[in-house]
C-alpha cells in the first residue's frame, strides 16, 4: 500500500518535472499558450504513451487516469504565466530534477513492461522509451534532431538505470529495492555525465 | 438509422476536404504523385488513426473501413490532375472549408471517444486530436513546426467544440443536438478567429 | 515448416539490411554511438512496428520477439565499428541490398495482414508501410522531409509489390508463389528505376 503511493508520488512527481521543461521549451521556440501546455503533456506523457502502446496496454494510462494530463496541462499553464520567475532558477537545478524525473521514468517504464510480460531486455528498452520519448517527440514537433541522439550522456543512463531494475527483479531482489539502485545508477550517472562532459563515442 | 447516415455522410465530407489540403500542401512543397496521394491520406485520416489508437479502437476505422482510404487517395489524385483549377480557388472559401472540416472531425472525435467509455476530460482532448492530428502529422513530415502549436486559433476551437459536444452529452442533451452545437462553436470561432485574426498570448 | 523458416530467414535478412543502413545514416548526420545503435533499430523495425500498431498486433513482434532487437542493435553496433570498411562499398551493392530489403519488408508486410483478416486493398498498404515506414521514421528523426515522398519510385516498388501477393493469394496462387512474385515485382522495379532514373510525375 505505502509501496504503491511512493510509486504513485514519484511518477507524479516526474510528470510535473518534465511539463515544466516542456513548457520551457515551447516558450524558447516562440510558441503560443495552446502550444506551450501541449508541449508540457507531451513532454511530460509522450514517452509513456508510446510505451503504453507498444506493449498493449491501451488506453495509455496518460489518458485512461485523468490526474497524469490534468497535471501537466497545469504545470504548462503555470509555467507559462510564471516564465520569468522560472528562467531565473539556476541551471544546475533544473539538470538535477531532469536527471531525477529521467530516472524515476525510466524505474516505473520497466517496472511497468515487466508486469506486462514483456521480455528482460525489452523491458529495459521500455524503460529508456518512457525517459526520452517525451523529449524525442518534442524535438520533432520543434524540427531539431532529437539531443537524446545526438547529446552526452542521456539515454544511456536510463538504459543503464532500466537495465538494473530489471536485472534485480530477476535476482529475486525486493521490488523497492531494484528500484532505488537502478533510479540511483540512472540518476548519478546522468548528473555525472553532464558535470565532467563525458561523451559517447562518435565518428568524427 | 437517418442519424447515423448524416454522420457518416459528414466524416465523409470532412475526409474530402482534408484530404485536398493535404494534396495542396504536397505539392507546394514539391512532393511527386506518391508523396501528394499519400499527404492526402495522413492529413485526412491521420487524426482519427492517433485517436483510435490511443483509445483502444483497433485496426483504426481509417483502414479497417476501405471507404475513408479510397476516398482520401481519389481526392488527393484528383487534387493533383486539377491542381490549376484547385490552386484557383478563393482562400476565404478553403478556409470555410477547413473550419467545416475541423468542426465535423473534433465532434465526430469527441463522440467516439465517448462511445468508447473514455472520461469526459480526455474525450476532450480526443476531439482534438482528431481534428488537429492530420495536420500535425503533415507538419511533421514536410519539416515544419506544427501549424497548430504557433498559429491563431485553431486547436482551441476543437477544443471548445469537442467540450460543449462532451458536456451536452453529460447534461442530457439529444446526441445530434450536442454534436450540432459543438460543431457550430468550433466553426464560428474558427472562422471568426482567421476573420479578426484573433491569437492566443505568447511570451515575446 | 521449411516455408516457414524462409521467412523467417528472410525477414531477419531484410532486418540486418535496414538496421546496416540505419546505422550509415546516423553516421553522416554526425550521431553517437548511441544514436547509431537507435537509428539502426527504428530503421529496420519502425515500418513494422507501425504496421503491428495499426493491424492491431500488440506488442509488435519487434520487441516481442527479442531476435529481432538484437539483430538490430549487433548490425548497428558492427557497423559503428566497420565503418570505414563499409563506407568503401560500391553504392550499387547498398542499393541492390536495400531493394531487396523492400521487397522482403513488403511481401511480409502484407501476408501479415492478410494473416489478421485485414482488407486487400488496406494489405497493400500495410505491406508498403512495413517496407517504408522505416525509412520515414529515419528521415522524420534526421530532420528531412522523407525520401519517400519525393524521391524516385520506392513506395510504388512497394505498393505494386505488396498488390502482387494480394491479388496472387486472392486468385488462390499458393502462398510461396504469391511471394515470391511479389518481392521480385519490387525488386526489379526498384532496381530498374535506380538505374534509369525513373520518377514519379511532379507539379513543377
Amino acid at each position: 500500500m505505502i509501496r504503491k503511493q511512493v510509486v504513485l508520488a514519484a511518477d507524479l512527481a516526474g510528470t510535473v518535472v518534465f511539463a515544466i521543461e516542456g513548457a520551457n521549451a515551447a516558450i524558447s521556440a516562440g510558441l503560443d499558450l495552446l502550444g506551450v501546455v501541449v508541449l508540457s503533456f507531451i513532454v511530460a506523457l509522450g514517452g509513456g504513451m508510446v510505451r503504453d502502446l507498444l506493449i498493449g496496454a491501451t488506453p495509455p494510462i496518460a489518458i485512461s487516469d485523468w490526474r497524469y494530463p490534468v497535471l501537466a496541462f497545469t504545470s504548462g499553464l503555470v509555467t507559462f504565466l510564471l516564465h520569468t520567475q522560472i528562467a531565473a532558477l539556476p541551471a544546475s537545478l533544473l539538470t538535477t530534477l531532469d536527471a531525477a524525473g529521467l530516472a524515476l521514468f525510466a524505474v516505473a517504464g520497466a517496472e511497468k513492461a515487466l508486469d506486462f510480460r514483456i521480455s528482460p531486455f525489452i523491458a529495459t528498452l521500455m524503460g529508456a522509451i518512457t525517459g526520452c520519448g517525451g523529449g524525442v517527440l518534442r524535438d520533432v514537433l520543434l524540427v531539431r534532431v532529437p539531443m537524446v541522439l545526438v547529446a552526452n550522456i542521456y539515454a544511456s543512463a536510463a538504459l543503464l538505470g532500466a537495465a538494473v531494475v530489471v536485472i534485480g527483479r530477476r535476482f529475486g531482489y525486493p521490488p523497492a529495492l531494484a528500484a532505488v539502485l537502478g533510479g540511483l545508477v540512472c540518476f548519478v550517472l546522468r548528473v555525472a555525465a553532464v558535470y565532467y562532459n563525458w561523451q559517447l563515442p562518435k565518428i568524427a
